[in-house]
C-alpha cells in the first residue's frame, strides 16, 4: 500500500529531535490585564470545547450500544454530565485544589463549595498573573465531567441507571477529585515522583478506564457476549452516530489539550499551544491510519468501529505530553496507540471483560502508554516517575471503585433483571424508545 | 436517593449571598485598540456559538416529531434560519436599534439595511470603545434566529410550509426586533419600567413561546392527539437525535448568555464572562437532575424527554441574569425550572395545547420564570418592573402573533388537509421522506 | 409569495455599493506581541472551525448515500481527514509554502516535513508580526483536508477504498499544495496574473471539484442510476443527518473565511473579520433562500436536499471574496449560487455523470462562480486574472487528477465488482453495517 511507503518516510524523517525547552522564553506578559483576560478566555474557549466532548461520548456511545439500549445510554450521559456539574462545585473543585488546606489533618478544610469571584472584579485588587476562578472552575469542571463519560460506555446495555448514577456522584465529587490533586492541585505526585501529565493521560483517562474497569468485572458480561467459549459480536446499531461522536471528540480535544498549556498571555505560551492542537491532531491521524492499517492486515478487511477507536486511542496517547514532540513524534505516538487499540480489543474478550464501546483499550491502556511516553520527548520526566504515578493512581482507582461498585451490588444491585436486559433497558427502565417507528430486523 | 441528601447540602450551601456588585470595578480597559478587538472577537465566538443552537433545535425538533414529518421540519429550521438573517439584515437590525431615531414621530427613520463599517477601518476615525458593527449585527441576528427557532417546534406536523415561512418573515423583521428595541435598544422598557432581561428570558424566549402559543392555539392540535378525554402519546422518531439537539443547545448557551456581558476589554468583564459560562452550565445541571428525579418520582420511570427539556428549562431560566447568581443559586434557579418543565407539559395537554416539542413549557414559562428570579439575586432589579415588562412584552407578542396567524388562517390558510397530516407533511407537501429505506412499524 | 417581495426590496437596496478599501486604515497594532498572541488564538479558534467542516461533510455524505454504504462512507471521511494530516505535514506544507526556495530548478528545495517553533519561544528572537507557524500549519492544515473532503461525496457508492484513499494521499499530499502555491505560496498567479481568491473558492472548493470530476468521468455512474435516457432518483438515507451536516459546514464556514484574513491585531483587521462573518452568513442564507424558491417554482414542491446544497453553494460563492460585498451584495451572491445548484444538478445527470452528493454544482460550478464575482465588488479584481487562474488551476488540477484515475483504474481498478455494488460497499468491502438492526424496505 502506499500508505505504507509514506509512513515510511515518515518514520525516517521523525528521527529529527523534538525541539527541547528554550530555556531563555520570555515570560513576562506585556500587559498583565491583558494577559489576564487572554489567559481567561482561552479557558472559556477550551472549555466549551471540553464541554462539547460530552456531546461526543453520548454519540459513539448511543451509536454503539444496540438500539434497545439507546435511550437510556443517552439519558445516562445527559445525567452523568450534569451529576459532574454539581458535584464538582458542591465538593470537587475545593477537594482537587485545597491549596493551604494541603495538610493530612486539614485535609477537612479543602471540602467546600466552589465560589467565583464577584460581580465587576476591582482589577487593582486581584492577582492578575493567571485567569479568573470563574474560568478555571468552568474548564476544570469539564475534565471531571470527562472522566465520568468514560465509565458509561464500558457498562451499557446492563447496569441499573440509579446505582450507576450514584457511582457517578463520588467519581466525580471524590474520586477524581482527590487523585487529581495529588498531581494538578500540588500533591506528592507532583512534589515527589516528579510525575509529569499534561492534559491528563493518567489523571483524566485511566481514572475513567480503571474506574469502568472495576465495573465490569464486578458487573460481569452482558448475557449471550461469551458463549461457548466464542465471542458473539453485538454490533452497534447506528455507525454514523459513532462517527460523529468520534468528530465532536477530535474537536472538543484540541480544547482539552490545548488548555492545558493553562496560559495564553505571552507569545511564548500562544506557540506553545499551537503545537500542542497540531500534535494533538496529527496523534488522532495517526492512531486513525494506525488502526485502518492494522485491521486491513489482519481481517483483510478495515473496520470502522476500529479506525474510529483509533483516532481517540490517537488522542488519549498524546494527552500526556502534547506539547514537547514533534509532529512525527507525535504522529507515531499516536500510531502506537492505535495499534494498541486493535490488539487490546480482542484480548479484553478472551478474558471475558466486556466493554461494550472500547473505553479500556482506548483510554485505560493508551491512557497508560502516553504517559509513559512523556519520557520520550520530555526530559523532565522519570520513567519511575511516570510508572509510579500510574501505579498509585490505578490502585487508588481501582480499589476505591470496586468497593463502592461492591456495595451497590449487595445493597441495592447493579445489574437489571435477566429479561429486562434481554429486552433492552428502554423500555424496561424508560418505558420509551429510542426509535419506536422503525421496525428492528 | 443519595441525589437528594447532595440537593439538601446544595440548598443549605447557597445560603451564602450573591457576591453583589463591586462598585470600584476598574472600567477602563488597559489599551483602548486591543479592548475593541477583544470585544469584537469575542462577539464572533459567542455569535458562531448562538448559530449553532439553529442546528439544535433542528436536530431537537427532528428527533422529537414522528418520521413522516421530519424532513419538513428539517427544511422548515434551515428556512427560518436563513430567513432571520435575510430580514434581520433588511430591517430587524435598525428597527431594533433606532439610535436617534428613538421618537414615535420618527419611528419610520430606524427602517433601513443594516450596515457594517467599510472595510479597512481607520481606527483613528473610529469609536474603539465598544466592538465592530459587523460584530454586532452578527451577534443579534442570531438571536432573532433563536426567536424563530422556537416557533417551528411548537406547531410542527401539521402547519403548512409557507404560511410558517411568511409568519417567520413577520416575526424575525418585525415583531422581535420591535419589542427587542423596548429593552435592549433604549427603549422605555429598559428606561422608564427598570426592566432586566440579561441575555433575554423575556425578549427572546417568551416572545418565541408566545407566537407558539398564539399559532398553536390557532394552528389546534394534531388529529387524534386528543381522544375521548384522553392524551394520546406520539412518541419522537429520534431521541439520540433530540440529545444532540440538546447538548447542542447547551453548548450554544454559553455564547447567547456569556456574549451578552457585550465587553471582554476588563479583568471585571472578563471575570464576569466566566461568573455566566459556569452559572449557565450549572443551572442546565440544575434543570436535568431537578427533571430526573422529579419523573422518577412521579412515574417511577425518568423520561428522557423530559430530562432532555428540563436540562433546556434550566438554561431558559438562568438567561435573563446570569451573572449575579452564586453557583449554588444558580443551579437552584435552574432546577425550579426542571420542575416547572415536568408539571406544565401535561398541563398543557389538559388545555388541549399541542406542543410537539415542549417549547412552551420550556421558552415561555421558564423565559417568566427567568424574568421573576432576577429579584432574588439583582437588588436593582424590582418586581413590578419585571412583571410589568412580562405582560407588556406578552401582550404585544401574543395580540399580533394571533392577528397575523388569523390573517393567514383566513387568507391561504395554515393547516394542511387532515389526508396530508395524516400521511405525513415529508411525502405530502416534499415529496421526499427522510428515512426512506427504512421500514415504520 | 411574500418572500418575493422582500427579495425585491433587497435588490433595490443593495444598489448601495460596497464602501470600499479605507486606504488610511492603520495597520500597525497597538502592541507587537499582544498582535501575535491574537493572530495566533484567531487562527486556532477558525482553525478548529475547519476541522469541524471535516465532520459536516461525513455527515452531509452519510445522509445522501444509500444505507447499504453509510459505514464506508464514514470511514472514508475519517480516513480521508487523517490522511490529510499526515501528508500535508510530510511534503504539503512546505510545497505550499516554498519561501526562498521559490524557483524552478530549486523546487526541490521546497519537499521536507513542516517543523514548528521550538517549545517556550523566545519573543525576543521571533517575528512577532504574523502568527505561531503551528497555528498556521493548523490552519492552512484544515483547508488541506477539505479539498479531499469534496471528492470523496461525489464517488460514493461505487468506488474502491483503498485506490480513494492512495488518490487522497496524492491530492493532499501534492495536488492541492502544488495549485495553492501559485496564489497563496506567493507563485505566480499572485505575482503575474493578480489573482484574487480570498479563502479559495478556486483554490480549495473548485480544485477538490474538478479532482471528483475526472473521477466521476473515469469511474462511471452507479449501476442503474441512467436507465434507458432517465435519471433513476436515488435517495439519500437519512436526511436529518444531510442537514446536520450543513449545519456543521455553515458553522465551519466563518472560521474558513474570517480565519483568511490572517490577521486580528489591529481594530482594522478584526472589524474585516466581522465583516466576513456577517457576509459568510448572509451568502448562505441567500443560496438556501433562492434554493427554496427555486424548487417550488419549477417542480411546485420545495426540495430538501436542494435547500442543503442551496445553501452550501451560498457559501462557497462567497468564499472567493467574503470582504468586500455589503451584506446585500453577498446576499445576491450567494443567492446566484443558488439558484446555479438548481440547475447544474440536473443538467450534470442529463450529461450522465453521477454526482451522489452534488458536490460538482456546489463547489465546482459555484467555486467558479465565486471567483469571477471578485470583479462585482473588488476593484483590485480584473476579469482575466480570474478567468484566466480557474483555467489554469483547473486544468492542472484535472488533469493530473484523470491521470492518477487512470493510472489507479488500469492498475489496481477503482470500481468494485457489480455485485458488491448492489449489496452495498458496507457488507462487502467491510463486512459491517451502518445500521445493523433496522429494516429496510
Amino acid at each position: 500500500m502506499n500508505t505504507f511507503s509514506k509512513l515510511a518516510v515518515a518514520a525516517a524523517l521523525i528521527a529529527m529531535p523534538s525541539l527541547g525547552l528554550a530555556q531563555e522564553a520570555d515570560v513576562t506578559p506585556p500587559n498583565a490585564e491583558i494577559g489576564y483576560i487572554l489567559n481567561t478566555f482561552m479557558f472559556l474557549v477550551c472549555g466549551f470545547l471540553v464541554m462539547w466532548m460530552g456531546a461526543g461520548f453520548s454519540m459513539l456511545e448511543a451509536g454503539l450500544v444496540r438500539s434497545k439500549n439507546v435511550a437510556m445510554q443517552s439519558l445516562k450521559n445527559v445525567a452523568l454530565f450534569a451529576i459532574a456539574g454539581l458535584m464538582y462545585y458542591l465538593v470537587g473543585y475545593n477537594l482537587m485544589y485545597p491549596g493551604d488546606a494541603w495538610t493530612v489533618t486539614n485535609i477537612l478544610g479543602a471540602f467546600g463549595t466552589a465560589a467565583m469571584e464577584p460581580v465587576g472584579l476591582a482589577d487593582t485588587e486581584t492577582d492578575l498573573t493567571y485567569a479568573s476562578v470563574g474560568s478555571d472552575f468552568f474548564f476544570q469542571l469539564m475534565f471531571c465531567a470527562t472522566t465520568a463519560s468514560i465509565v458509561s460506555g464500558t457498562l451499557a446495555e446492563r447496569i441499573k441507571l440509579w446505582p450507576f448514577l450514584i457511582f457517578t456522584v463520588i467519581l466525580t465529587g471524590f474520586i477524581y477529585p482527590i487523585q487529581a490533586s495529588w498531581k494538578w492541585g500540588g500533591g506528592f505526585l507532583d512534589a515527589d515522583f516528579g510525575f509529569l501529565d499534561f492534559a491528563g493521560s493518567t489523571v483524566v483517562h485511566s481514572v475513567g478506564g480503571w474506574a469502568a474497569l472495576a465495573g465490569a468485572l464486578i458487573l460481569g458480561p452482558r448475557i449471550g457476549k461469551y458463549k461457548d467459549g466464542r465471542t458473539v459480536p453485538m454490533p452497534g446499531s447506528n455507525l454514523t452516530l459513532a462517527t460523529l461522536g468520534t468528530f465532536i471528540l477530535w474537536l472538543g480535544w484540541f480544547g482539552f489539550n490545548g488548555g492545558s498549556q493553562l496560559y495564553m498571555d505571552t507569545a511564548a505560551n500562544v506557540a506553545d499551544i499551537s503545537r500542542i492542537f497540531a500534535n494533538t491532531n496529527t496523534a488522532a491521524a495517526g492512531g486513525a491510519i494506525a488502526a485502518l492499517i492494522m485491521t486491513q492486515l489482519l481481517y483483510k478487511k478495515p473496520d470502522l468501529t476500529m479506525v474510529l477507536n483509533g483516532a481517540l486511542a490517537g488522542l488519549v496517547s498524546i494527552t500526556a505530553e502534547p506539547l514537547t514532540p514533534s509532529l512525527g513524534a507525535a504522529t507515531l505516538i499516536g500510531a502506537v496507540g492505535g495499534v494498541l487499540v486493535v490488539f487490546v480489543v480482542p484480548l479484553l474478550d478472551k478474558l471475558k471483560i466486556d466493554d461494550v464501546v472500547g473505553a479500556i483499550p482506548v483510554h485505560l491502556v493508551c491512557g497508560i502508554w502516553g504517559t509513559i511516553a512523556v519520557v520520550l520527548t520530555n526530559s523532565d520526566a522519570t520513567l519511575y516517575g511516570q510508572l509510579a504515578s500510574i501505579v498509585i493512581v490505578g490502585i487508588f482507582t481501582f480499589v476505591v471503585s470496586a468497593v463502592i461498585w461492591f456495595i451497590l451490588k449487595v445493597t441495592i444491585g447493579i445489574r437489571v433483571p435477566a429479561e429486562d436486559e434481554i429486552n433492552g433497558l428502554d423500555m424496561a427502565e424508560l418505558g420509551m424508545e429510542a426509535y419506536p417507528e422503525f421496525s428492528k430486523g
